[in-house]
């Protein structure tokens, strides 16, 4: 047993760790880069970025690496919600807005970043790996990416996911489990029937495709990287692990609180961004919570929400930002991003030599 | 690496395998037997048990083996309910009851078994592994216990309960992931915050008990196994695993149901017991879940819905029987519990020679 699995041969890189793509802040380029020099997977989170400005976030990771590293987009869905549905909820969230000195008249509400506009990028940089979250593109997309021989993952959080992404034709799958932080990858059911521990979706992915699989959910170290491959996945995507590295974008006060954060510490909300996503519990989501049913869809939400998240990250105040962590952030560490894939390989290399 | 382990030696036992003591059937003797015969360590899940019903099951176990086995006992809780709110649950459970053919007036009410009358038994009978869930017995219980000899674990469901029972002087503990079966053990805290996914909990624990953690949660098979002693803990417990086995008490369709189960099928529900719990879904608790706030708590709404129950499995009707399953269930088997620890055992060795 050693790690060499064929992910790693898939992929090109050295070690089956994948720094899952935090959209939003965390994944600098230098967090990328880092992870990729260091011989596993960084991830750039683009989800909310334009297409210029992830093409110049692929450039800022290239100037700094070079070897693969992946960039993962947010597959659109179809919402629509009415003029009072949003009045309403500006109107609920208009006392967090005067709390941050945001005026009552001027709600930023852009739509969703074009996600055509986002792939051709992808495309034209030919970036060596292309992971998405929330669905599954049109097979035309998969289909012009592999032939570009861009590899590309897709996210499942149940069995029947995982199938749907196989016959979809992706190279490989990111199982995730109920215990991973940010947003829940559900596309094809009900999110909280969707919430299978780590231990018990890997096992049952692994039985059910013949692709390789990424585990995913509470794995912070070489425990869990080996852990992972006994489950039968062939490596690891890990987010909350490199959330709090020296590298990482997040805010200082967000990265103190998960390294404070506890197993209790979570819960699974939908409040911030109008798609259920794991986070560290504060006054927003507490306050919130009672008016679930009033959240609306994504990006809607999302758009509502940032402009307050963001005025609170300037004036750093975390009870008002989203803290997405996921449910074993009290391993979570300050090294530098090559000392975390240094660590968990030398913890996973002593077990598996034990 | 084998699988003899800290864990091993203080049981007394060949394989870190437990079965775990799943409560209302499905661990008659035979099944305790079989699992200790084959290396394991059998469990009588007891709770619901008169202390005469217990004397009686011990005898059959003792007839059946010369090695350790384990009796499981419900800690009591202090819940008191008025005559007026289970005059009302007595009128929601009303069409149930008529469903099964039951009159309205002739409900059953019982009382929780006595439990220091339980703990007498297992005295007495100088059982050689007790365990126990929903709370802490006094002080005096546990050392009482160990002054017999008998090894004692407690359940935890958060860092913070392993604590709580470290400080107790149980000998070891079960990590209960959110993936498991049956009641969740939570007693410390909010049940839903508890739920913690199995591969965040385990190695959170582990780092701050000293004692032996006894994984739990969605493990199934050696690749379950072996994933749990890389996340540092000393050995297995497994409900679901043994549950279909030959020598389960459980009701056929039951067993058919979980055979058949997928990832998504079960949910966490207190409309059974008054506790939450993790089970098949099923008609009951679709149709009681909009009462939630109303359930009564554990023992009364057990009492109240344990006729209906009783009778549903004689009429064979599983969609209002309990169908208490974890979230790998279509990863159980039909094997005899001698088979399933073998395979176990074999899958494990095999992973860990590779």
């Amino acid at each position: 047993m050693n790690l060499q699995t064929s992910l790693t041969d898939l992929l090109k890189i050295k070690y089956p760790i994948l720094q899952a793509p935090m959209a939003g802040g965390p994944t600098t380029a230098q967090l990328v880069a880092a992870v990729s020099n260091a011989g596993g997977l960084g991830s750039l989170g683009a989800g909310y970025l334009s297409a210029d400005a992830i093409r110049t976030a692929i450039q800022a990771i290239r100037a700094q690496t070079d070897r693969p590293f992946a960039v993962n987009l947010f597959v659109p869905g179809k919402k629509s919600v009415d003029a009072q549905q949003i009045a309403q909820m500006q109107e609920l969230l208009s006392p967090w807005r005067r709390a941050v000195g945001l005026s009552d008249e001027k709600v930023e509400f852009s739509s969703e970043p074009d996600f055509m506009a986002q792939v051709e990028v992808v495309l034209a940089e030919k970036v060596p790996v292309f992971s998405f979250t929330f669905g599954i593109p049109e097979i035309s997309i998969i289909q012009q990416l592999k032939r570009q021989h861009i590899r590309v993952i897709g996210t499942a959080t149940t069995v029947h996911e995982a199938m749907l992404l196989q016959s979809a034709g992706v190279d490989a799958i990111v199982a995730q489990g109920a215990e991973a932080g940010g947003h829940r990858g559900t596309f094809a059911g009900d999110f909280a029937n969707s919430l299978i521990g780590t231990m018990a979706l890997v096992p049952q992915v692994v039985d059910h495709v013949s692709l390789p699989v990424i585990a995913s959910g509470g794995i912070m170290d070489g425990r869990g990287l080996v852990a992972s491959l006994a489950l039968g996945a062939m490596g690891v995507q890990m987010g909350t692990a490199f959330l709090t590295s020296a590298e990482s974008g997040a805010h200082p006060l967000y990265k103190e609180r998960v390294l404070k954060s506890q197993d209790v510490s979570t819960v699974v909300t939908n409040v911030f961004s109008g798609k259920p996503a794991r986070g560290l519990l504060n006054q927003f989501i507490a306050d919130m919570t009672p008016h679930t049913t009033d959240i609306l869809p994504y990006p809607i939400q999302n758009s509502l929400t940032s402009g307050i998240r963001k005025a609170a990250g300037l004036q750093n105040q975390p009870e008002m930002m989203s803290l997405w962590a996921g449910q074993a952030g009290s391993l979570s560490t300050t090294q530098s991003a090559a000392e975390i894939v240094q660590r968990i390989v030398d913890e996973a290399e002593h077990w598996l030599k034990k």
